[in-house]
Order: C-alpha cells, then structure tokens, then sequence
C-alpha cells in the first residue's frame, strides 16, 4: 500500500523554485575564516570575481537557463543567516580552538547578503561578475559555482526516465564506495571533502559526506561545507586560499611590494590565526620563488598546501626547504588538494608515508563523480573546470601565476610584469 | 526540509508483522494453469509438498526465526484472492487467449485460501510439509520458498546500518543493470522474470523487473509473478511444472502406466489449453527416455522446456528429434529455465539464434543477485537452493530422476523402479 502524502503533494504543487543555495553556512569553512581576516584589514578594498569556465568546450549558456540561473543567484541572496548557525558558529570549536569568530564578527554576519551579480551571455557563454567590497564579494565564489554545477546536471537529467535515475545513482553509490574500500586500506590516511563548489548536487555532496563519515571513520577528517559540518557533526576544515596574495599582490604599488605581498598575506593571518590553521599556499605566484624569498618564520608554520604543481616534486621541494631551513619534516603538515582521485591519493600517501604528515582534500572526484554512471551513456554530466576568481582589486587587475601554465589567470601586460617580479632569481 | 509524515510513523509503530506474502497472485503463473487442470482431472488426489533444502551446509533453522516462519506462513494463510484480483484473472487475455479461465474456477478461487503447514525443527533445518488436497497444497509451494528465502535476506540484515544497507542496494541495482546492458545487444532475445521462489525479497523482485520493462523492452516478454504482472500489465508467463508428471506417475499402478504417465500429462493438458501454453517438459524421468517414447503428436506441440541438463546438449537433442520426425525446428520454442546466468543466455543464445525460437527464463540470478554487494564482504545474502516439491501422492511416493543427479528426488526404492522402467531401452 502506497500512501501518498497529500499535503506534502500539494505543498511540492506550489514551488516556483527547488533552491539549490538554502544556506549561507552551504560554502567553504576557508571563506568565513578570509572573511574575518579581510574585514580585519582590509574592510574598504573592493574586488571583483569573475566566473570563468576553463571547459570551454562545453558551451554553458546553451545548457544553462538564464532565467533560471537568475531565479537561483536571486534566492541566494534572499537567504541569511539563521540563529542556529550563528549561535553554532559561536559556540564549535575549530581546529582545537572555541570562538574562532569574535562576537563583533558574528554580529555584522547577522545582517550579511550575498551582494548583486552581473550576468549577460556573450557567445554560448555565462559572463558572470561580482563587484563590490571585497567583504562581500568574496562570498559568492561557492554558491555561484555550486548554482552553475548543480542547474547544469538538472538540465541534463530534466525528462530522464525514473529507471534511469535510478541506476544513475545506483551506479553512482556503488562507485563511490569501490572508493571507500580502497581508502580504507591506507591506515595512517586523513582526508577531508573539499567538493562543495564542484559537487553534482547539494543532496549528492551530503550522501558522499555521510558515507565517507561511515566508511574512513576516524581517517575522514571532516568536510569544508560548513552546513555539513554543523549537520553531521564533522571538524569543518580549511584554512585560506589564492585570492589573499592576489588581491595583496594586486594592490602593491612598486614591484618591491609585489613581491612582498605574498608573506605579508600571511603575517596578517598570523595575527588573526594560529596553531593548525598556519597552512601556507605556495603557488600563487609560484612555489620556487615563494621558497626562495620566504622569510625564516614562514619554516615555523604547520605546513603548506600545494596546490597545483605536481603533487611528489611539489611535496619534495617543500620537505628539502623545510631540512634546509633546520626543520623536521616529520612534524610538519602537507596537505594535497588539486585534482585528486584515488590513484593520485594512493601514489602520494604511498610515497610520503612515514616522510612527513599529510591530509587530503578530496574535491570533484568525491562530488561529482558521475563518470559512466548515465544508462544511456551520456558524457554530459561529466565534471567541467569552473572557477570564480579574483580579477580586480580597487581597479587593478588580479593575477595568478600558479605553478600550472593552464591556471594562470589574469591580463596579459600584468601576467608578464608578475612573471618578471616572480623570476627565478635572487632578490636584489 | 524533511517532513516527518506523522501517521505514517505512527502506524507503522503498531507493525506486528511486515508481511511477505500480501495477495495469492504473489506467485508463478503456472500454478493457476496447473490449478485449473487439477481441478478438472485430479481433484480428489492428495498431495504433499516438502520443503528441501539442496544447500545443506546452510543451517536455515539457526539462521531463520522458527516464530517470524510461523507468523508469516500464518499470515498467507489469512490472504484471499481480492474482487479486483479476480475481475483481472477473469478479464486479462494470457497468451494471446481471453477466458484462459472458467467462469466457474474463478468462482471457487473466490473462497480459497492457503491450507495447512505441518513445521518442526531437525537438526539445524527446517522440516515444513504442506499435506492435503493436491487442489490446495500445490498453491503453497511458491509462497513458502519467498516468504524462507526473505526471513533470510532480513535476518541477515537486521541490525546493518544505513549506509551499508543503501551502498548493498546501490551496487545491487548497478551489478543488474550492467547485465541489463550486456542483454540489450542480443537483438532477438526474449527473456521473462522466473524470479519469485528465489526471490531477495518481493520489493527487490518488483524493482528487477520494472528494470527489464524499462530496459529490454519488447525484448522483455513478461514475468512468471502473476502479481507483478498485473501491477506492470506485463505478460504473465509459465506453462506447467514437473509436478504434473511426478503426481500422475506416483499414482501409475502397473510399470507399464508409469511409462506413459509423461503422456497423460500432456493428453490432460492438451484438452485444456492450447496454442501457445503447449510447451513440455521433458526430462521429469530423463529427457532421452521421455523423447524415445512419445506419441508423435508430441512432436505437434509448441515447443520444450528441458530444465535440468546443459542447455545446448539438451536443445540439439530435442531439435535433432525434431528433425527426426519431419518437423521444422525453426518454428519449434525451446524455453530455457535452468539456472541461467547473463553468460549462459548469451552462449545459448549465440548457438541456437537462427536454428530454432529461443525464450529464456531468468530466475536466481536475475533476482537474488546480491553476491559482492555487501559493504562488509559477508557471503550472508548469496542465494541458496531451496525447493519445495511433491513427495507423496494418495499415500505413495513422488520421485524426480530429471537430466541432473543432483536433482533427483523421492526414496531410494521407489527412485531404482523409475529408473528400471525410464532405463535407456526400448519399450518391449
């Protein structure tokens, strides 16, 4: 006997609109953390994140409807934050430490909204800009790119067969947890989901979560969706990310300050954070020369987090600066984040095991790993290369160099002044 | 927003018994045809069914609750043929045939329910015996070997958590389909659910053949489960079963009778059905003997199931005897039922595709199919091989020789005179 539920059947005849964004806490734990920090010292900077689909092939405005992608970026900004999260973000401790966020800071979050977006198409493309102060602006990096993934696989799946769905997801489930068991042969692992801005879905980044909570165990670090976190229970994980030093860099007035930038990025957020969460990134504007020029204290930090060299001659280079600066390697924290599948976990958990410490944020391969799952073999829910990045501080052009030529971002006259300033040489 | 249907909680808090069997077409198709001929031919003979279990080294009476068996083969006993049940017997063509039954057997189904069971443990198994009118008892052998086959599945996944139970059915729906996809390419086939005895469970059942409806097509010639194929208006598939020739030769008086009790099955069924239910069943006593010694105008009938030997050995035999007396294989059925896997029916398939009409009967496999899908890697859930057949007729013994030793049934004595009187020779 099947009893439908009326009210319920009713109340679903009623939605204009299944919001994929339905909380400010669905977002990188990273983001809250910067945001901190930027209201700190740097509340009047303004900064403009661009959307920008690295899969240029897959011509997003042909998939994607305006009108709904609209209706979804409008709801985003309707939503706040609740009681319960701020009262939760309060009172969690993070990274081993209770009130992580001042009172003050919780407070202004209570009258945050996300800020107004640009969209326009332009040749089977979304351009997508958010301009405004950098306290705000900062916080649709997530939820866009979260929005944009999540309306492009209901596009796909819009008129598919329950029975298709069904075995997509079946498919999907059970090659997830092939995963699982893999990972679950590697005893000193610790992982973490870092798929928030990649995922298929909100619903499928929380299945993926609660199944690695039950399947690693204490090798599952916790989630960088803050909303998972506090749902589940998890350590929310995080530290910071490559719009500091580009924003910093961007508004550095003499090459001199430029290639400062980069450690003054850090020296503030030593002032705001401590212990685990001095996670340095090395390649904004480079690994070598980051290395190269980094004042001594940079070798106290916990750690670094390569992010898109190689990750063996990355972690290698980092371990030989860290012996040549006296450290121990064994002591310090390397955590792996770009572009990670199983086999890349298990070739670099294999290689530096017992080396130095290691953690790995598992992101698109974790979230939305639909690959082969679609009955009628379709490719179109595979993964695309989204990012929402930093192109403008207070006027002037961001840039990343990064130690991947296909990430470098920004104008072509300031990538070659960076590149110069970053050379491989010695500071005069 | 997860809204918890509050009635719906409460009244499954008043559950005593979430019930296995919930209507009497929960069963195969053929033991309403069989039914209907007993009725005309047989309806004084008693006869008993007794639950084997082929699969010894499974203790089933440490495994199974002996008190959820009894609540749940009491609760059968409390199932009647529904007014809409009936309306849908009455009214549904089967084979092509409107009125496949009387008028007057769906007024007597109208008042019959499940006779009773005689049940006690021996030695770590169950003994279950269904004696009484054979009109009565032949309807209990499907639902018996359901409701055993799922107090097993459940016992065995009492108490696993979520997340395992999900990852069991998502790599269960997976392992299905891919066999789904490898059947597509077969572009002749015609396959049917002959699932229910060996079901998982009748929730799994259903979901395996909405699947095959989805993902065959007209491929999919329907399912044995009479039930189900009511639910999905599919075509409700089965002929006879070698309970037929096992009554009628236990009640042979003289060698001579028993020789020719595999015709008067068939004579019987002949007078009461026709077209395309004119399938045989050859090898209750071997099929060489059975084929040896038949009237011609068995060879006029629509085809052969062989049941027990390899399919293509057994296939050329009968189409060479075909051949033999004049008849065109090519427009003969053979139907093959024995437990067939996706490679076997691909093999059948290639050899036989072209020389004769193919139908296959996809039972255990299609099914109970859980192997390798268990998170923790137990072999708790693999199927077993449990039958329950005729042992006694008006007092005498039942036996089965069939093409495989294995599945020879009855007592020793009894089982040496059917092998005397089937033996490889000539009748004198």
């Amino acid at each position: 006997m099947t009893v439908t539920d009326i009210a319920t059947r009713t109340y679903n005849h009623g939605w204009r609109l299944d919001p994929i964004i339905r909380s400010l806490l669905d977002t990188d734990f990273y983001k809250l953390l910067m945001l901190q920090m930027i209201r700190a010292f740097h509340p009047e900077v303004e900064v403009t994140f661009s959307l920008i689909n690295r899969s240029k092939h897959i011509r997003l405005a042909d998939i994607v409807d305006e009108a709904e992608l609209r209706a979804q970026l409008d709801h985003a900004r309707e939503v706040r934050f609740s009681k319960k999260e701020l009262i939760w973000l309060a009172g969690n401790s993070f990274y081993g430490k209770t009130q992580m966020f001042s009172p003050e800071f919780i407070a202004w979050l209570a009258d945050f909204r996300l800020p107004e977006y640009d969209l326009r198409k332009v040749d089977g493309q979304y351009e997508l800009h958010f301009e405004g102060p950098w306290t705000h602006t900062t916080m649709w990096e997530v939820p866009a790119l979260a929005i944009i993934n999540e309306l492009r696989a209901r596009r796909v799946m819009v008129g598919q067969k329950r029975f298709s769905l069904d075995v997509l997801y079946a498919r999907a489930k059970a090659k997830m947890w092939d995963k699982v068991e893999r990972l679950q042969t590697l005893p000193n692992l610790r992982l973490s989901d870092f798929g928030t801005r990649r995922r298929h879905g909100h619903l499928w980044q929380r299945w993926c979560v609660e199944a690695l909570k039950e399947g690693l165990g204490p090798a599952f670090g916790g989630t960088s969706n803050v909303l998972l976190a506090m749902d589940n229970d998890l350590e929310a994980i995080g530290t910071n990310a490559h719009e500091l030093p580009m924003v910093l860099a961007a508004l550095a007035d003499s090459d001199e300050d430029l290639r400062r930038a980069p450690y003054r990025v850090l020296d503030e957020w030593r002032q705001v954070y401590g212990g685990n969460l001095l996670i340095a990134l090395p390649d904004a504007f480079g690994t070598t020369a980051f290395l190269r020029d980094a004042p001594d204290w940079v070798a106290d930090w916990t750690g670094f987090r390569p992010d898109s060299a190689p990750p063996i001659p990355a972690g290698e280079e980092i371990i030989a600066w860290w012996r040549e600066r006296g450290r121990d390697p064994r002591e310090k924290l390397l955590v792996f984040s770009d572009g990670l599948d199983v086999d890349a976990i298990e070739r670099v958990y294999r290689h530096f095991d017992g080396k130095v410490r290691m953690a790995f944020g598992w992101g698109t391969d974790l979230t939305n790993d639909l690959v082969g799952c679609s009955p009628d073999g379709s490719r179109a829910l595979d993964p695309m290369s989204l990012v929402c990045k930093v192109t403008k501080a207070n006027g002037r052009p961001a840039v990343k160099l990064s130690d991947n030529p296909e990430k470098v971002s920004g104008e072509g006259e300031a990538v070659a002044r960076y590149r110069r300033v970053f050379a491989d040489h010695e500071i005069s």
